[in-house]
């Protein structure tokens, strides 16, 4: 159509669609005070107000359409415009966008926010127009209060024509900073959104950067999700007197609510400053007997313990301050992890 | 020693130290304004202010040092105090320790910069104090113009105890953003350090954001090291007439000072919103066609024209903006081109 436009002197212009009629995936449920958050706006007061104000962190959202438009464009507005000195404005608040092709979904563009933290980028240009199907990656450390595509007014947007047959099994992932997406480089490169890509399956994200803390209202939110796994990977955020007091109750919440349903339990990964530093190689070593000795309590034929070891890759390259995952770290952690997320049912 | 300072009682303090005396890798001569720099004095005014203000950048320069003391600190001021969307502040203007173990350099810690953009960061504490050698890369995208390395009163620090053998014939690569680093999460993952470390052997970064357009007066200043390769990486920053005009006198002047020294010459990677922008995949192919024919002219039997694909990796993922490596795409770029690199004299 663009072609037939150009062919009949017509000069294609940007149309803006709101992205709020568009599928949203990431979310465990819709009750959240906005659309573009994590958690049920009944935890408001709830919970810790730190724990709240990550809700609003729109880590592990995205957006699923289609459009057969040369141009993809987005516009957004952030939450907070927030910025951290070991993680790019792109990832904290950025938005990213994947293409679905033969061999699975493929990396397009990503779109960096301005000075004010929002954003109006061309995404890509220059394409044959022809119908395909787009992931777009919402920010992993900021919100947005608004959301728009832009197409080129000769094509068309609409929902998805394609939806992955297992999506409304998520997996429900539950974690700390890491588990937030810090520190990819582009919000598609966080573990969780790489495994979503790879599986094909819907994974929801609550991880919370610092409050990874075995919170029992977080439990039963997880237990309201019809997942095809649980997953608890928080002992960054944890020490032993977290884990000793609420990994039992966490777990039970979990498993009561859903009997059959595999609950993957991880060890706090090894981080390279642990070969040097005694202090932090003790205080890890403690964590992770505290977490076996009360995984053993609750174990169960779906259940399972996992030790990452170094996690981000045995060269210790995969962080950027010793904890936190970059894109290199991330991909190895889903490498790692998808064997056991495979056959899911 | 610090075991014996609080055996007797005596609190450890900080002391700082200037790195101005310490050994620094990757300048092609001192003959710079100043110590942490790239470019030699006698090019202020020869080059376009904006390569020469990138000279300033500390890209691949890293201080080396050994001490015994369990905590080693860096305190820097920034020149620039430069950001960027889709790098970490960390890697434009922080600072990255690695050290040497009987499996080549490890990663250790990093240091950000405060908002001011200058840096007091202890990198690594609680060590057993036994003497180890040490690397600390400088900023990719800014400069320092002070630096200070910060250990324990009770400790000592020296210039290295260990060199590598092969470190007076470096590498010397020219190249663009990329090569400069970006987007390195942390200082140490840009590809030139890398491959420093994994072949360890001294690798002398030429790489200026938006300004690798075959400059004969940086391939002056490369034939001017008594370099084990000489690597031109600098497609990105060209056009098919750029290439066309300069490319045999570029590789003329090293190929005329250095007979018989391996010269490598880099094709544009493939990037990935070449699977969707048709006119980029255009003239990326337009521009490799043209660097083919002009290397045809010159080729000798110690050079060498590579292709790397996608550089960044066959998932299309080892990129911030699709242009850009991330650690993981420089972790990939580094392995590819190190077979090349392992046998050299």
């Amino acid at each position: 159509m663009a072609a037939l436009a150009v062919a009949i002197g017509i000069e294609a212009q940007t149309v803006w669609h709101s992205a709020d009629t568009l599928l949203l995936y990431g979310k465990v449920n819709d009750s959240t005070e906005t659309r573009y958050e994590r958690l049920p706006a009944s935890l408001k007061g709830q919970v810790r107000d730190q724990q709240w104000y990550l809700g609003k962190n729109t880590a592990g959202l995205a957006i699923r359409f289609a459009t057969n438009s040369p141009v993809v464009k987005a516009r957004w507005k952030a939450l907070n415009n927030f910025a951290m000195d070991h993680m790019t404005n792109r990832g904290i608040k950025g938005v990213d966008l994947y293409c679905l092709g033969e061999d699975g979904w493929r990396f397009v563009g990503s779109g960096a926010p301005n000075r004010d933290g929002n954003g109006d980028k061309t995404l890509v240009q220059n394409m044959v127009p022809t119908w395909r199907e787009f992931m777009l990656y919402l920010p992993l450390y900021d919100g947005v209060t608004s959301l728009e595509i832009g197409v080129d007014s000769c094509s068309l947007l609409s929902n998805p024509r394609y939806e992955s047959p297992i999506r409304n099994t998520p997996i429900v992932y539950y974690g700390t900073s890491i588990t937030q997406g810090g520190c990819a480089s582009r919000p598609g490169m966080a573990h969780t959104n790489i495994l979503s890509r790879q599986l094909d399956r819907e994974t929801i994200n609550l991880g919370f950067s610092g409050q990874g803390k075995l919170d029992i209202e977080i439990a039963q939110l997880m237990a309201q999700a019809d997942a095809s796994a649980f997953i608890i990977d928080c002992m960054p955020n944890c020490d032993t007197e977290i884990v000793r007091e609420r990994f039992v109750p966490f777990y039970r919440t979990l498993r009561e609510a859903h009997p059959d349903t595999p609950i993957i339990v991880i060890e706090n990964p090894l981080f390279s400053y642990m070969n040097f530093d005694q202090e932090k190689y003790a205080s890890i070593t403690a964590l992770n007997t505290e977490l076996r000795r009360q995984y053993a309590a609750v174990a169960d034929a779906n259940s399972m313990l996992l030790s990452p070891g170094v996690g981000s890759g045995s060269d210790w390259e995969g962080t950027v301050d010793c904890v936190h995952f970059t894109d290199l770290g991330f991909l190895r952690y889903s490498q790692w992890l998808l064997p056991y997320l495979q056959d899911l049912e």
